[in-house]
């Protein structure tokens, strides 16, 4: 496995691969967990070659965010993704990615006026342009995405279609703990209190699944029941708790067959999100 | 000549072309004149192949601004490019580049403060998002712009650093009448006394920059001065007329060498643009 810290270095390294065939890529933040190397592996049954990218991008974070507390363990990363069967990791510094003050900002409008891009002003700007980055740097023939993010899956979607970058965005599915909780490199923050209280978010998901699956079509009363469960458990700090319609992140009405149901919020110092989609069929009147 | 008006065939055109060699890349709103033919020979004599593309792209338009009458004639176009040597025309209906309502955009912040970024707000927002999606496209190994576009180029710079679009930007002089006056698709708006009149602009650049060779370091006063001679021509209405350090297009210094000089004046409905460089030696004290 190739480890590049140098854009030039990586470059060649993904033109050398691209002659055996398409390239699949996995941008990360790193930290992995079985989240990630779901990806990985997704991308290593699908393709001949996988580039893995860590970088723990500045520009995705807000100022009172959680950037120089991110965890980071660059070695036992290597080691997973060496285990997994990744061709090359490129793991570049902050100067590597921005040697200087960035003019040059992608942002993706619409879809990131709701859920997390309105309470994490300039995530998705900083998300759109690293990604922007990265995939010219790269040049994957395709780009693997957890679902778990499923804003940031819409996103980079439209960002694909958009600004033509000519590549197929793969969604991979939440992989999760035992007891439901969504794997994300901050469940790391939680005190055990915390991380069996944060197990609501996938159960309140569940139910409220369940309920529109059963043929509930109040949506506001699903969204209400689903945002007082949360907000029922003490050590929950309720940030949002939405129903949207797919793929667009609008409000949804009775002809929507894809919806999404997102929550976000806090246990302690860790944020959290977590989301389920459901297809209903058509509403019958009876 | 392979002429395309799909995504999908352009892409594999280039690839086809590709085999022989680096792609040579020359965004223009087509209407030909010699500036643009310019551009085409350069990039025919550097590069084994080169593709052209012919857009008139409105979202680098604004509203009261000239889109619907922008001078057209593809046939004429895609007769010149043939004749200069051009491989491919990629030349998309709006349908094929916007088939939706964009939600994606790209922002060069900084550099479009100023000058026709001031004048034209969101014109550089609309020119870095087509210019992104058509290098998405071609994926050209270098990209030919005027010079006569001095704000634009500093912004393709820019852009092209920042996202690392993985490419050369290579920057061709302005190609003008024999009276001075830079070569525009604009210049068809002019009537015979417009025409007249509009020479100013490249007269009263070239006194500024003779000014600033002589030893004149009063900046403000040059550029009064340049504004000056401008607003005496009855048929010009000056826009801006300003001097800025380069690359960056910040408020000159003393130990900046590389000085842009730009001008913009509208004669009757023709808006008009022009710009000189001067590079000036170390300030003698005497």
């Amino acid at each position: 496995m190739r480890v590049c810290e140098k854009v030039a270095e990586i470059r060649s390294v993904v033109r050398e691969l691209r002659r055996s065939g398409p390239v699949a890529f996995v941008p990360t933040m790193g930290f992995f967990h079985e989240g990630h190397l779901t990806l990985m592996r997704e991308a290593r049954r699908r393709f001949p070659s996988v580039v893995v990218s860590i970088f723990v991008n500045p520009l995705q974070f807000g100022p009172a965010e959680d950037f120089a507390a991110y965890p980071r363990d660059l070695e036992r990363d290597l080691r997973l993704a060496r285990e997994t069967g990744v061709d090359a990791v490129f793991a570049p510094a902050r100067t590597e990615m921005y040697p200087e003050r960035p003019c040059t900002f992608v942002d993706v409008e619409r879809l990131t006026g709701v859920l997390c891009g309105r309470t994490r002003p300039g995530h998705f700007r900083g998300v759109a342009t690293v990604v922007s980055k990265l995939f010219n740097i790269v040049q994957p023939d395709a780009a693997f995405f957890g679902q778990k993010d499923a804003q940031q899956l819409q996103v980079i979607r439209r960002l694909v279609e958009d600004l033509n970058f000519g590549l197929e965005i793969v969604a991979v599915p939440t992989v999760r703990e035992a007891d439901g909780l969504a794997m994300s490199s901050r469940n790391m923050y939680l005190s055990p209190g915390e991380r069996r209280a944060a197990t609501v978010l996938y159960r309140s998901l569940q139910v409220a699944r369940e309920a529109i699956l059963g043929g509930e079509r109040d949506l506001s009363a699903v969204r209400e029941g689903l945002a007082a469960q949360i907000a029922a458990e003490p050590l929950a700090q309720l940030e949002y708790a939405e129903i949207l319609a797919l793929p667009d992140l609008t409000p949804p009405h009775a002809t929507d067959k894809e919806l999404l149901l997102a929550v976000a919020a806090r246990f302690g110092r860790a944020r959290l999100i977590d989301n389920v989609t459901v297809t209903i069929g058509e509403k019958t009147e009876t």
